[in-house]
């Protein structure tokens, strides 16, 4: 049994507000059950030295935690004076995932940020923010085809994030702070609309994992990110 | 007549959500107008090097705005690798008035951190971060005393805070961006309950401003700061 | 009773030397009582990011204390690789008040800095700093004006500092670090020649303050101010 | 056809050279081809924070690159004042992996870090520092056995690690820079003596990558991973 | 001829002014000509990591240069967030110099840290905060014997440092910045009151020197030294 | 008696390992004994600030130690945020002895860096550096000249490094860490193929030295220099 009672395969009730901020190109609150964060685009003229003169855009994301976002009250990164090693693997795993989806040189010479700031955390931040983000890119990505700035979308596809993991013997979808910190296995896994991976990452915290309990969280994910690939386009199609 | 359309004396709508995360010891959103702010409480068992051994305890704040809170992206401060010299200068200012009404031998040897995250802002963050944390405070202090941590409450008096200033000549209170840019004079008050002062700081942006003036804004600031401190009572009135 | 025997409209004994160093383009000691601050103007050409393309000059302070300027050694801000909150937030305080006095256009496009270092510290280093840097920022001026690279002055007012307390219940002018120390409010303000206010910061140490006290306490900064401006004019009329 | 001429499921030649500096507990240099990297394993008495009063002891790594050791000089990390997220993500996988077959209880309170410096980087470095670890780590600990330090071998497992990915279509083995630079798809995969994973971090670069191309992929990682688990046994074995 | 029109043995005026500002233990501005330099020394009852149970003390030096010490401003170390090699070079070479005449086992636990504080440099503010950093040292001792904190002082040496070079073609003592600017060869020297090398550190700026250039050098930093030793104990003889 | 049972005068066994790594344009492993520093000379297509416009090129080092490469571990700069003194000192001197023999105009506006990173370090670390650098910058400008990016060697001279010391009263060449670590006097010396000086970094560790022992210790360092000099020469005449 879960903590949650929630059934192995089941999602934590998600929920997407558009617009959540009113200066950000693409605004999107973001919940996966209690972890909530916010993702905001901001489309900026200016691109990465390493682009200068490609023509190219960009996608990045930074990603945060408030101090009290936590059960006990993290330290703030910005008062320590740097970010910590979880943080930037995060924030590089978000805009790698964007990435993957987006015609940079369709984009024209901006610069697309993610800013990923978790408000309240109960496991699941980086699938939510990835998932959330995706919603967040649409909207600014419209924004611009309203102005004329682009003629097409630069967005060739479309991509979810969901965690799976074995907690008590049983794979699972979707882990809880709870479960999360009790996990045999945790793994985060991205997926676009064809069911096709973008991004595997899966760590053994209690014990190695073998291949038929990798494909069982596999089978999980994919019908997870099923859902959520089905909940950001119900979001979008409205107005 | 103020881009808003409200008369001089007037403020914005106010608003406290209390209990807005679900980890910290007090939680309060606040917003004024447009301008929101989460104020989080964490009480911690530590205390500051400089008041081992004294038995006091510590109020302290720290103040961060979302890289999207404003109309353009700023950069993240904890990408930066540091807090610039207007977020240090804020956060100790929050801090600074919190303890001016609580007992901090009262308090026990604990410190009360206030997060104050800025999610969108439309001027005034610090005063609306001032007013909120006094909300939590008292919270995050009401927690500690159903938990008997300690027997009575160390905070002897309440505090608010609004801005005040010049704009197109006129004295105004509660300043919004388009007023807080173009502003000839931007005063900060906090006051207490007895209406006396615990911080004022007012700096000529346009003009020098003379004793007239700065009468004004503080009778300005007294009203406004009367209508908070009632709003906070009300708001912490209920369950 | 003052400590110091002063009465307490009475500032300390104040004294200015210029061109206390060689190289600058403005220098002057100035000493307020036991307070010693070097403040150094330097003309430089090159202007602020954010003003390329305006025509516009700029003014800026940055202020450090000698680790050694104070009762115990403090730590070096160089060493520890970061300036405290208190230092970021009073050299803004010295920038500001000298760039209200300042057009930035008739300045061109050079920027002054006003480097405000404390030999020693006996209270009120930062008023003592704005008031000495405004002689050194005269100063340097005028080597410009003799050099003619440019025809006019762009000052077009003058200012001076001094603070003002409560000091075992009394209203007292141009505290020293005992009463700073112990003061029930304290507060720095800067006045023009008009007698109008560029700033006001004050901040309830002990209780809060009434408006009565705050303006016993006002009247005692404009007098203070009065005098000092007197002092400033007197030794920049000297060759 | 691969740049190397080598099969797809062929590595690169390897070799581990034990003892290879003389005051490490365990020092191993580590080559996948062309790829060299030095692991030092240090014990030290002395345990992180988080783990006081807890009886345990920790394995943890550190990563870093000679600024020559790619075809174009990289910036120093320690003179740029900070390590990459590239470095953090890649040395928090190295001690993930290790710490996945010690029994940290059973290691007692010392801190085994491993310091894997790249010479020479020619692709999969990280896989190569995984796998050079794990004989430096059971160095250091045959060290503290002959020492009587421990009466136990804390490692109750074995670990190496590769690199797989889809190399113009094909799935390929042991990615070296001319593949790595071009795949379209890069997982590394730690796996133990019991063919179970212990970490799997998989990236679509190219285009996402379905359920067929992940089996093909792990299947090589798997054959790969055995033969590199041979010949750690093989070294192992020697005086 | 050298363009102060010095003769190549000859000296700078040198001065001491001891009890220079008022909180330290020992204070004193040494000019060398016109390089004015603050050494401040503090005793501060603390020892560094390494010494503790050692029963012995400490003595260290920090260097700055006020940001227009110079003929162009330079950037504040404390505003750029570190300290430069040359800045920690000299530090590291003061405190060296002087624990060279210090027993600092009959220190007792203490560290004396000398603050050298370069105002106007023009050309050997080593040389001169060395040998007025001597003086400060003396006076703080001077000072922890009168509060009998120790019976006896642990100083069994005296030191000064001058600048020696080859200018023009001619060996030269005390080179000020425009010699020191064109030198072809620089060095510092140390010396005790036995004639004997405490620290030699020459290097050739313009062309390799010979063993007869060398030996010319010493001679005149011996012939200066001799006059330094003689002037600093002609300033402590005084009251 | 040395530690090592060499004479007075014996240098260790020297050894130079050309073309170490593949990438670098000139890459050297230099052996003093046990010490083992890689030398890597990196030729790019950029130049210093301050060098812009005068069609000069420059040279410069960087020094680092594997954290293992000493007794117990040192701790890592990257992670620590800062390069220590004694890291900015060596690398400072590294960058000035090489400039010494290179014509910066010839050079053309090239940065030749060397990274000099220590493997295992048994004293002498900066002496290997500076003797196995000069080696690697030949090999860096013999990559130019065979690419006719530059038609004449720039470089106009030979240096090699030593030191030498007071061990147990006696002075002796080339210490080793068991000599350095008790060693009365420690000395650094670069000299050029005329035997002129180009460096002279002396202290008294334990006493001061006097002029006889200066002279001693300057007459190995010659005869030490002048051996390495030639074994420089002979390595670069091989293929």
């Amino acid at each position: 049994m879960r903590p949650s009672g929630r059934a192995p395969h089941e999602l934590r009730p998600i929920h997407f507000t558009r617009h959540y901020t009113q200066y950000a190109e693409g605004s999107v609150l973001v919940e996966f059950g209690n972890t909530r964060v916010i993702c905001n685009a901001s489309v900026e003229d200016r691109i990465p030295r390493f682009l200068k003169g490609t023509g190219r855009g960009w996608i990045t994301a930074e990603y945060g935690m408030l101090p009290r976002s936590t059960h006990n009250r993290m330290g703030r990164e910005a008062a320590q004076g740097r970010q910590g090693g979880r943080t930037l693997e995060i924030q590089r795993l978000i805009g790698r995932a964007l990435r993957a989806v987006v015609d940079l040189a369709a984009l024209g010479e901006v610069t697309v940020t993610l800013d990923c700031d978790v408000i309240q955390a109960d496991g699941g931040t980086r699938t939510a923010a990835i998932t959330g983000s995706y919603v967040a890119l649409v909207d600014a990505i419209h924004n611009r085809l309203k102005k004329r700035a682009i003629a097409h979308s630069p967005i060739h596809g479309q991509i979810a994030s969901v965690s799976v993991g074995i907690y008590e013997g049983t794979p699972v979808l979707d882990l809880d702070y709870r479960e999360d910190s009790t996990a045999e296995t945790d793994m985060n896994v991205v997926m676009n609309e064809a069911g096709a991976f973008i991004e595997i990452q899966g760590t053994a915290e209690g014990h190695a994992f073998r291949m038929n309990e990798l494909q069982a969280m596999l089978e999980l994910a994919k019908n997870g990110i099923t859902t959520l690939l089905a909940q950001q386009t119900e979001v979008l199609a409205r107005n």
